[in-house]
């Protein structure tokens, strides 16, 4: 029988289609064709076709570099003006201010979250607690959002490794409603709801993938998408911001871990990332928990999800846990992320 | 400059990208291959392979028909058992009862909505209205989504022809979120949004793609999607299922010509619609106003999308009307629509 599961902090629904069950084998996908390094603009040797750094980490000789951060060329929303908003109508229309920026995670053309070593990773993410410090500064802002899109079927146009980072004049609807959901259950419980997931996930461990050391990944319960999985600091924290550099290792490890599982799963699938962490003029929330959504794109969104917000997904979480548990490291281990169970 | 525009039903914000913008020849996609009617399940004379039909129209000689309802073979969400709804631990569930329809729109496996003649395509939104008040009497459902999923891009798994409905015990999100976003609009003003849409972009005329008897097309204020078109009765109607044959010839010639347009510009691109219409136990509310809306899939949702309920579009509403009235049928006309301006 299919099921009905509700996320447990927004008003989210999924369907989990049993009769439609799938395991990794059964999601095929075209190959696409690697464009290579010719011309791309963000290897090295090339820093002059980007707009001027913002940021830049590693690298002890002149010139060298482990991670840059640049604004994006082609920006979503532009960082000069005021925020205007005005009317058309009954319509209502907004200047689109606001930051686009890149994160160049590796001079290598070729690398990956997976074959980076972890203290590469962890400079990157440190490269994202840096750029959301910086930005919390500019009194025009209300968001900003790091995510990831690998390959063209998750949206990435360049093919060398990067992430990127919008800030938004407005709070996304998303993010409030997770806000307004998270305050609801505290109000009840006065405890976060994340907390409350990571304990029973922690207890009942069918969804649970990988551990490590103040961090773990799990398939959440109602989870839009095949292998959908989410990574939170056990302990509670509402701000990515606050991450420590230890802490940023054990996080490294765990997130290179992760990706290599589903590269070992699919070979390389195209996948999103999205950092959920606390509005910058939040404070620092008892309700709110950052954590990171990886979003493997096995699927495609189609008519039923647009037209609802329902999502269907053929694969139940504790099957994809059990196939991510199972997609262990070779035992030279490059990889040190403890495998639950 | 960007600018962000907010939808005036739902909190819905999408930035207009402007250093972005694509023309249709902007959006390469790669070819997909054709499978042919080999095997086909929906092909004429395979019948057999497919669940008892529920409805079937047209067709004088015995055993031809134009267009077959049937169940889906598996089933998103089952037809058969109670909702019975559970907890585990903080979560909720609920069995996956509801329907899951398959519309085979033609006995021909190559044909589309742009070369099926306007009555056939009639006779299909009469099959939809047949499937809409059958599915009203089933006191367990909350609402019926009808949609289409064209092109393996846009989620589908067959090639031949077909749309799909599927019913849902509890009332979808984004339905709940359009009623109380048009429930305050009413409030306040005491007319119907969708009314003043129409009413606006006709006398607007930047965003008008096409007019018939009744029915009107517009690319819509904020669109998430490159080409999005809406289109709605001109006079105020909450229920799809109040459609006479009449306005089915109408709607039928202006959604072929949409189709034959998108056709033209792009070649047969991958797109879903989804009908919003009243949910079957609201009754004939004076708030709500069914429309179709069709989303050519010409770009893919990235991680900013997902992360934040925000979607960024490269193409100006305005810039898609426009290429979209331009790419009017050959003067020969097997389209009948009026183009607007």
């Amino acid at each position: 029988m299919p099921e009905l599961r509700k996320d447990p902090v927004v008003e989210r629904w999924v369907i989990i289609a049993t009769e439609r069950a799938r395991r990794p084998m059964d999601f095929t996908r075209e190959p696409t064709k690697s464009r290579g390094p010719d011309g791309c603009p963000f290897c090295p040797g090339r820093e002059d076709r980007t707009p001027p750094e913002l940021y830049r980490s590693g690298g002890s000789e002149s010139g060298a570099w482990a991670v840059r951060v640049v604004p994006n060329k082609f920006p979503a929303l532009h960082p000069d003006g005021e925020v205007q908003a005005a009317g058309e109508g009954i319509y209502d229309r907004m200047d689109g201010v606001g930051a686009h920026e890149v994160f160049i995670e590796s001079p290598e053309h070729f690398a990956s979250l997976a074959s980076l070593p972890a203290p590469h990773v962890a400079e990157l993410l440190m490269a994202y607690r840096e750029r959301l410090l910086a930005l919390r500064k500019d009194a025009r802002l209300e968001y900003v959002l790091i995510f990831k899109n690998h390959g063209v079927a998750a949206g990435a146009s360049i093919e060398h490794p990067h992430s990127q980072l919008i800030a938004t004049p407005i709070l996304p609807e998303l993010v409030a409603e997770e806000l307004e959901g998270a305050m609801r259950y505290f109000r009840m419980k006065e405890r976060c709801v994340w907390c409350d997931v990571v304990r029973q996930e922690r207890r009942d461990g069918s969804r649970l993938v990988l551990e490590d050391d103040g961090f773990v990944a799990i398939t959440p319960f109602a989870p839009r998408f095949p292998f959908e999985t989410w990574v939170l600091p056990t302990a509670h924290r509402a701000n990515f911001e606050t991450l420590g550099a230890d802490e940023a290792d054990s996080l490294a490890r765990l997130l290179r871990d992760l990706v290599a599982r589903l590269g070992r799963l699919f070979g390389d699938p195209p996948y999103n990332f999205a950092l959920h962490t606390a509005p910058i003029r939040a404070g620092d929330p008892e309700h709110f928990h950052w954590h990171l959504e990886v979003m493997p794109k096995l699927t495609h969104l189609a008519g039923f999800e647009l037209g609802t917000g329902f999502f269907i997904n053929p694969t139940p979480p504790e099957d994809a846990a059990r196939f991510l548990r199972r997609a262990a490291p070779p035992p030279d281990g490059a990889s040190s992320g403890a495998l639950a169970r």
